[in-house]
């Protein structure tokens, strides 16, 4: 039903500290955006969907979006507004500017996502991450700062399935050297397994090389039905080719379990179906690895091995160039940092260049990718499946 | 393209200062939108939109519809995601279900919207309000606070048109009176033209009676494809026909004009092309009167009649029962209250009920209805189309 709709293009502003306000981030992924697809001009742009999570708080900037078109020079007419689901923000935007495509009620949306969380006001940032989860009950239970969760989810982790500290760090050393080469990730340089394991502790068994940082930065891609990405565009089509996303609990104290993600499970399958692939067709994956054991039970729940094998996934190279599906091949998470609602985005942008075959490192012959956001303590997840195919 | 989509159902909580949490109003909300549709269950909404604007300073919380679907005993595979345009939130997030579903990419979307404002920590919704503009220019020079910038475009268009304090007043008096039967509405009480001009000076020429008051409240609706309406309802369907939502400035300083509103010109004609209706097919609307003259403006520039002639258009009861096109039937933001979020939510369950034959009182005959949403300091409009017809 519908007609068909491709990421045409995508830019990001360098992530990491910086001394930029929200909108000078948002301006400078736009501009990126913007080269990256040079037959397109912001006056073709007929939609505009923000995704970010702290605004309000960090920037007390509300109403966000048609700041942003102004700063970009669009003038939407169909849609103009900002998304929020945390973490998830902006893929978000992308299955909600693919359904407004797709229906045939807008034909150019770009879709950008980003935080400024570096500001002189830092409680600001601070309240706003107690309502991570149930603010009333998990926040107020200092449950709404993540670190103390993914703990209590590696340990139980750890504890069922026998996965090692060393399996962690391992994700963290495979993503550190894949964000070596991306030249607007937080961290471009490359860590050791012993660094990994010797680092401080932030919540053990999580290290400091087991967390993603605070990070400033902002995306941005542009969305468009297929007729018009012919118009604009000579590289090779990607399509979106199916999404979901999901939650059944929000209060960590709902979860059905800590180490198997149910919610995940749903929109993956969501996802699959629409798509009409499976697990196994994936090329190339970009997951949210927010703390290094979320990226091995995502190996599990979205059917990349069996569960309980994340952990030995990762130690057989599995998940890295050459493996049965590279995960994070932009430096993910852990590398490239975790401005909110720039996650979503910047996962898209990296998928849209492994199938266009120009990214930094290429997974040879990719036609199918993946990208998956987590969002809170884990109550919501989203996934989006890309191919070369429609 | 795509499929035909309905609204199907909707329900508010009380509006006014409630003792009660955001949780509660959503809940009491739903609860009443579910009671509207009693063919549906919760266990049938495969799709969450929460519409809010200030969760995250006012409630401290943010990732806001996990929690809301997780309250309502929803749990959403395709959406479950917030969406955010200030005073526009709620509408947006119909445009944005009204994409997933007429797309196929959901079925049954639940869309809610709501605030709770009256909070110890007041200083938070005055920090939020600050961020209306653009927080770093209008807010800083006191523009964040809505109340001086409608009077600076009441004080224009006196000038430019000879609209008068009685013809404000005027405005006031019929949505009190219509808001006198809503038996959810904050205000429940009619008022006299006497007492709209003798009320206490807000910031001239608006006095108490032109302002739109704060608001705890929430409100939400059911949309689904045409075909699974058809299986939770008998009563007549009301299709969405057609969408808007345009931006040509953010910053006050650069708005085309104060007094003709070109993004709800280009947002209203948007939304008749799509609908393949003109201004003269509405026969019911119920737009942004946030303040008095917001409702004038809005006769104008939607094309109810010509500009310069809203002033005369209330005088002579056009926009009242019995009118061109009565306006603000069930007493609109000055009588119901404005919790941002919940706006436009209950705008589109006035029209159903307006459509359906059974509003509190009839338009009688109506078949195609419209609402208007604006949002920030008049920097973005929100226009939806309904019908019997498709």
């Amino acid at each position: 039903m519908g007609r068909n709709v491709c990421i045409i293009g995508g830019g990001m502003s360098l992530w990491g500290v910086r001394q930029a306000t929200a909108r000078d981030l948002y301006q400078e992924a736009g501009k990126a955006c913007f080269d990256d697809v040079p037959g397109l001009s912001n006056k073709d742009v007929d939609g505009l969907l923000v995704g970010s999570a702290f605004t309000e708080r960090s920037n007390f900037q509300t109403h966000l979006a048609p700041l942003v078109a102004e700063y970009l020079g669009i003038k939407p007419k169909n849609i103009c507004c900002r998304v929020e689901l945390l973490c998830a923000s902006g893929s978000s935007g992308i299955i909600l500017a693919y359904g407004l495509i797709k229906s045939g009620l807008a034909d150019v949306i770009l879709v950008t996502g980003g935080e400024k969380l570096y500001t002189p006001q830092r409680w600001e940032v601070f309240y706003s991450e107690l309502g991570t989860g149930d603010h009333d009950f998990d926040g107020a239970q200092g449950l709404g700062l993540p670190p103390p969760f993914f703990s209590m989810v590696a340990q139980k982790h750890m504890k069922e399935y026998g996965t090692t500290e060393e399996q962690l760090s391992m994700v963290s050393v495979k993503n550190r050297r894949n964000g070596a080469r991306n030249p607007k990730a937080q961290f471009q340089k490359e860590i050791t397994l012993e660094d990994a394991l010797n680092a401080p502790p932030i919540v053990r068994p999580l290290k400091l090389f087991d967390c993603c940082p605070v990070t400033d930065g902002a995306a941005a891609v542009i969305i468009a039905s297929e007729e018009r990405a012919r118009e604009y565009t000579d590289k090779p089509l990607v399509y979106i080719k199916g999404t979901g996303q999901a939650s059944v609990n929000n209060a960590s104290a709902n979860m059905p379990s800590m180490t198997t993600w149910e919610a995940l499970k749903i929109a993956s399958q969501e996802a699959y179906r629409k798509a009409g692939v499976k697990p196994s067709d994936i090329d190339v994956a970009q997951t949210h690895d927010c703390f290094t054991i979320s990226e091995i039970i995502e190996y599990e729940d979205l059917g990349f091995c069996e569960k309980g094998e994340g952990g030995l996934f990762v130690e057989e190279g599995r998940s890295d160039f050459g493996g049965d599906v590279p995960v994070n091949t932009d430096g993910g998470l852990l590398s490239c940092g975790h401005p909110f609602g720039g996650t979503g985005i910047r996962q898209a942008i990296e998928i849209l260049r492994q199938l266009r075959g120009d990214a930094f490192k290429q997974v040879e012959g990719a036609r199918t990718g993946l990208t998956h956001n987590l969002s809170g303590l884990t109550a919501a997840h989203t996934v989006l499946i890309y191919g070369r195919d429609v």
